[in-house]
């Protein structure tokens, strides 16, 4: 008689949640080098509520959805910290110039002539729709027209940071500084409330920003708590020339014009000196390192190794799909991870767990947003991302974090979560439809290529 | 009347031939930065007998079998100069330790106890699934028990050149330097005829090969035209210990044993400086770029860009999966073009058709063997390798030789010839069994650890 009524029983105790996940292996990068077997995570209203032993979860909770995850192994969402998304429409356009011609003679005339509204929305889709495919729950964006881009990620479900780019010279999106700021002000206003959508200011470059902006950005960003991300550092070049034609190293100029906060993401950060390191370390300022970039422009080599070691916050951007040419946040994190050896000399460098947690925690502490994302624990959003270990190219499987970050790649992820949603299913899109995708960027190819108008 | 017998005549006078090839796109390699469009391979003998228009080809051939390839490119097989196939076995045994812990305390053991045939067969075979799931036709493989390597490879279908070890102390294989010789030339007297597997010396290192082994090699190479492959400035350490004991660097050490020619392959090449590269470049030896290891095992930048500046023939190793963490040709050639360019400080340095190149036609003539394989060329035997370039990551295709080498991986390969055999078909080995190999490395894997006997 117990046997038969005591289901019943507890089936009427069950808690009901929106989701469970059964997974072989978690891991959940905060607390650090941890690894969960035979877990589950109980999700409701997009929030983890639950991470229990798969035979507890089972008796105690009542599901709507229920998924068993096999040979995968989840993890956070990633967080990629660095990104012009609508440029994956150049991808491959131009390859293989030194810097400031591939700049000058290619791809700013093209965003001269090409970058819309159209352009944006429709490059953000294919760039979200690459992310997802790889992994990427959350990613900070800089690029014209940021209400494109925000529209774009809003349907699509993907958690964004939109960095509305500051430049003293006209383009197509803003005559001047101020106006880009009264734009990008009042996209934040629109956006003010929403629980996936930040907006932060993204003066581009100290060689593209005069102080003036600088400082009105610095002020605006102290008074309303808004995060800055900014170029940095990156390449020697710049810095040469900055301290010939200001004096300052461009790290100690934003330093004196009040910019260097825990609110200040650094992108690049090639050629530093230990005075820069102290500063971004001292401010509390946080690093977009971005290793693919940095490699195909020939750009440097950024000391990641000495960072960590100098308690330095550093996360993980692809840059644009131009200069990459991808936005795999796995194939950047195996890049960061093995590039750090070898600039550090030290085979022990950047560990795998220390990777993940760039790639993971320290993207959202770089956004300010790690009270939401960034790690599996109770209270954070379901921003998760769960990779197939079974691949041929995997085996043997002596430790599924070492084949996470040296042999896997964003063709491995299959299941991909923002705020509790599936937004990749087996590796399938749910809100952004992939053919159309392909059409649509092969519209732009003909047009740009001058094929069709 | 014309118009029904004409296409009976054309049928009666097609030439007959095994296999016809019909491509979107084509990327020869020789001659130099060219891509066919809409054209056709045609096959026979396992040996390139035409290229042509398929327009053309329709008309001319008869095949046993037609493939049309869709939205693949077809590129010459990849050849990996320097592997240890069997090392799959230890892909992510042992990460993130410096250099001669991992070597002293992890892998050394874990050889002394597990290396013999078995291991090599079951290591070997999942090597060669990796590969072929990869693009690459040819690898060159240095490993102990090269009889077990060798009859891996004849029985999958594969090209290679078993560079069988020579090491002075003994091993699981052989007790010194002079029985490894003799096993290995007994060896190569049992492949002498075989038309896809070659046998070539691997003398280890300069500091685990004494003076008296090396000549013997560099006598044995001259008269008989066996090739040598050797690890040879691998780190900056190995040089100034080799210079501190023999009064000379590794390299010119080499060349005074009578080593250095154009039979020679000189794997890894970090720390040169101007005499090095002068040398090598004099006396026509070749180097195999293995960067991913590199930088995994914080080993050094090799100056490629400067070696192939000075005409120095530059190809592409992996290394084994123990310091890689894998054997994918796209990655690691995507990984030396990147680092090229960060490396000289020129992001003009190695374009994609040159890193193309250094992963087929200079790999072939590393080997030794570019009469054979390399390039898509009548007369060249069939390896080939079709990348399909249709994945939404790769959209927009503005070049499809910059998706290539800048966005595709091993993933996106398709379908694979070996000497005109298909090894790879939509995905699947056709001499290999995945679950076979699957379950073999897991059972690998427990043993290792410790779980089973």
């Amino acid at each position: 008689m117990v046997n038969r009524t005591a289901p019943t029983e507890r089936t009427h105790n069950k808690q009901a949640i929106d989701t469970l996940i059964h997974a072989r292996w978690i891991i959940p990068v905060v607390p650090e080098k941890r690894l969960y077997e035979n877990c589950s995570l109980a999700i409701t209203n997009g929030t983890i509520t639950a991470i229990l032993p798969s035979s507890e979860a089972r008796n105690r909770f009542a599901p709507k959805e229920e998924r068993q995850l096999g040979d995968q192994l989840l993890i956070p969402g990633l967080i990629n910290t660095h990104n012009h998304a609508a440029m994956s429409l150049l991808r491959g356009f131009a390859d293989d110039y030194p810097l400031m011609t591939w700049l000058e003679k290619h791809i700013w005339p093209a965003e001269q002539q090409w970058v819309g509204p159209e352009f944006v929305s429709d490059g953000t889709r294919l760039a979200m729709a690459e992310m997802l495919r790889s992994g990427t729950t959350t990613f900070c964006d800089q690029y014209f027209f940021p209400e494109a881009t925000a529209a774009a990620v809003r349907e699509a479900g993907m958690r964004a940071q939109i960095a509305f780019p500051i430049i003293d010279s006209p383009n197509n999106w803003s005559r001047n500084g101020d106006d880009a700021i009264e734009k990008g002000l009042a996209l934040r206003d629109d956006y003010r409330s929403h629980h996936r959508i930040g907006v932060a200011f993204a003066p581009h470059a100290p060689y593209t920003v005069g102080d003036e902006t600088l400082k009105k950005i610095a002020i605006y960003a102290n008074e309303l708590g808004i995060s800055v991300q900014m170029h940095l550092h990156e390449t020697a070049g710049e810095v040469e020339r900055a301290v010939a034609e200001t004096g300052q190293r461009p790290t100690k100029r934003l330093h004196n014009l009040g910019l260097l906060s825990p609110q200040f993401l650094a992108v690049h950060m090639t050629a530093l000196n230990d005075d820069d390191i102290a500063l971004i370390q001292k401010t509390g300022a946080h690093i977009s390192h971005c290793p693919r970039s940095n490699l195909k422009l020939a750009s440097g080599f950024s000391p990641v190794a000495k960072m960590l070691e100098a308690g330095i916050n550093v996360s993980i951007g692809t840059d644009g799909a131009a200069s990459n040419n991808g936005l795999d946040m796995l194939a950047e994190t195996n890049t960061a991870a093995l590039l750090a050896k070898a600039v550090s000399g030290q085979a022990d460098a950047l560990p795998a767990h220390q990777a993940l947690a760039m790639a993971t925690i320290n993207g959202a502490r770089a956004l300010g947003i790690d009270d939401v994302t960034g790690s599996i624990e109770v209270g954070k959003a379901a921003d998760l991302c769960a990779i197939d270990l079974s691949a041929l190219e995997q085996q043997p499987l002596h430790d599924p974090l070492s084949q996470l970050i040296y042999t896997a790649n964003g063709h491995h992820v299959r299941n991909v979560w923002v705020a509790g949603k599936q937004l990749l299913k087996d590796r399938k899109l749910t809100t952004l439809n992939e053919e159309e995708l392909k059409q649509r960027a092969a519209n732009w190819r003909d047009r740009i290529a001058g094929r069709t108008h």
